[in-house]
């Protein structure tokens, strides 16, 4: 049987991917008044009372909300709400299995970005977080924006920074390896959608001083007058110091990282020789990569990473979403800021030490069991540290 | 330790009542594979060629959404949505343990029809039901039109079709004991909110010529020129031929049915014993009914139903909405529409047979296993038989 026929044979004979389970049995009518009524009324009291005991006696406290329009699913575009609930169903499966999370698949039937913030704001009372997905650029940049700004609960766009976590602490643990750091490097990222935009803006507040953009169209620079939006003139303006222009071969000469969130095949033997030695890529574009990891090599390349999980130094978001909402779940924290994300970063390049740290081997495989616990633990003390914890005292994790 | 303290501590040991399980396992990177990237896009592609696939592929053919704003939360009133989520994640729990249904709780956090029926639309991809519970009239009314109309899945404002159809299963086993018909007998009905007004609609589906709602000003009848709205002058433009005036208590005289559906205590023995023979009382106030049992009996009546469990005949919605939902999921159905509620009737009080029927068991019990299947088989076949199924060829129940 090929993938094809058995990930539609899987989906058929479960029918779909998850379950809502009652973690109270209600076999007899005490049962019954104690979960529903008359006994139901006394936690409504409390939570009338006072807001903040809707973490102590109801679901929110560790439910998500994995929210998306259908505009962006995986390589598909923009196939819309229902034909994503597949992925958004998958993406609930792996906060359950990978952090314990009751996250729920929620598809909304809008392209309209007003709308979609306000469908999600009549939301926020079950909800504990939540995570956008697949959700097309530059739409998600808005709805993140004025959801993390209007919303009491965290709020996350895994495709921005996820990836972008993923990515950092790759690199931090390939810069090890090659002895630079990121003050001294220069970095190309290929794709300007909702990663390489959050790529730039994380890598940037690491120190890296030149990073340059590339889309279709090749070279971002201040001033551009062609393919541009509000979001890659913002990026424009602190990216790309020297005015560089042409084409992504053009800027890849003399650059240090090859970061592609774009499409495959893009980068050529000739383009990695024209790199600096100990060149890093990470050529993540699915389910094909910018430029196959034995090519790279062959040019020159030092270490390489992709999106594959047959290859080595997979960046695979599964090591940053599950713990960063349980860490943020943890402490009920208010957002997921900035602090808890570098956090996240430095949680998952740790887990490598210096010894074990090879070409091959710089990034945690996505079932190492260590990396959610400790993705959280870190996440729930910058936010703790960073002030957006509603919790008080220690943090108790689960 | 009181049933106040038991509940609460209930909820806090369990962080609430439900979670979100996974069905598939995902231990390794073939698992992964097929839960989610690249497998997942599989199902993502047979949707989005042929909509209706979403049935087969996600949870949506198995998911209602339990949805409220917190406006009439049981006794407790407008409380708001955050206080609604214990009530409405414990209807989530019913669904589950008496159908099997995967209910999840959504609390919007709006008191405007506009708003809540544009993130119920907005919701329709996920799910493949929607009840509604605990919205004060006459609010919900309007929303449950609109959503019917606007919707291709089935909606059910449970507070109002529930409890007419328990109630109206109880009355039909009620006069079999007491050899009247539903033409010829007079309905009194105090409490003209949801429950009220879709008990007088339904109970007129069956046949009773004279129905006469009364709310807590008095008897409601065609030109009163006080405490109307929209709703009660619909129903008053078909209910009370006769055109009584007055109190409660002035026309129960001569009537053979009470159905209270109002609050404690507003029932006298001499109100009773001003009924005809074998009068027929649902006193369903809760969790005190307009008349105690003993006082009812006392004074004549000769079948007694309220909405306690520690009394008999009790009138509870679980006996419907769990099989209701079933049966609608099973065949797709679009609608929940009235073929469906008049067989949902007949199929609880047949459960009980005319040899068995007595005073004090006119209707089963909540935990009687029979009734949530045999209402599932009775909606499923009405739906197919009134066109509004979606499954081709015989309908396969759960």
């Amino acid at each position: 049987m090929s993938l094809r026929e058995e990930a539609l044979e899987m989906h058929r004979v479960n029918k779909g991917k998850l379950e809502v389970n009652t973690k109270v049995g209600v076999k007899t009518v005490k049962d019954l008044s104690l979960a529903y009524s008359p006994g139901v009324a006394e936690p409504c009291k409390e939570i009338h009372k006072d807001e903040a005991a809707v973490y102590d006696y109801t679901i929110k406290g560790n439910s998500v909300a994995v929210i998306s329009n259908g505009t962006a699913v995986l390589g598909l575009g923009n196939i819309g709400a229902k034909a994503s609930l597949p992925v958004i169903e998958g993406k609930a499966v792996l906060f359950k299995s990978f952090a314990g999370v009751d996250a729920f698949p929620i598809c909304l039937d809008t392209t309209n970005i007003d709308q979609f913030v306000e469908t999600v704001k009549m939301l926020e009372p079950t909800f504990g977080g939540v995570n956008l997905e697949d959700i097309a650029a530059p739409a998600c940049f808005e709805i993140e924006k004025r959801l993390k700004a209007e919303l009491n609960i965290p709020v996350f766009h895994d495709d921005q920074h996820g990836t972008a976590i993923v990515t950092a602490a790759g690199l931090v643990n390939a810069l090890k390896l090659v002895k630079k750091s990121m003050g001294s490097i220069k970095v190309v990222i290929n794709g300007a959608g909702s990663a390489g935009i959050a790529i730039v803006n994380l890598l940037s507040r690491f120190g890296v001083n030149e990073i340059i953009l590339c889309d279709s169209k090749g070279v971002i620079y201040d001033g551009r007058e062609y393919g541009m939006n509000a979001i890659k003139n913002e990026v424009a303006a602190y990216t790309n110091p020297n005015h560089e222009k042409g084409t992504l071969a053009d800027v890849l000469k003399n650059a240090d990282v090859f970061i592609g969130v774009s499409v495959a095949n893009v980068v050529t033997k000739e383009m990695v020789r024209s790199m600096n030695r100990d060149a890093i890529i990470f050529a993540m574009a699915n389910p094909n990569p910018e430029i196959m990891v034995d090519e790279a090599i062959e040019a020159g390349a030092r270490v390489v990473g992709t999106g594959r999980s047959d290859l080595p130094n997979q960046i695979n978001n599964v090591l940053a979403f599950p713990g960063i909402f349980r860490g943020a779940l943890d402490v009920r924290a208010l957002d997921i800021n900035e602090k808890m994300k570098e956090a996240a970063v430095f949680a998952i390049a740790s887990l490598i030490s210096e010894q074990e740290l090879t070409e091959n081997y710089i990034i945690p495989a996505p079932f190492d069991e260590r990396v959610a616990p400790a993705v959280a633990a870190a996440v729930s003390k910058a936010a703790v540290d960073s002030g957006v914890s509603l919790k008080t005292g220690k943090p108790a994790l689960i």
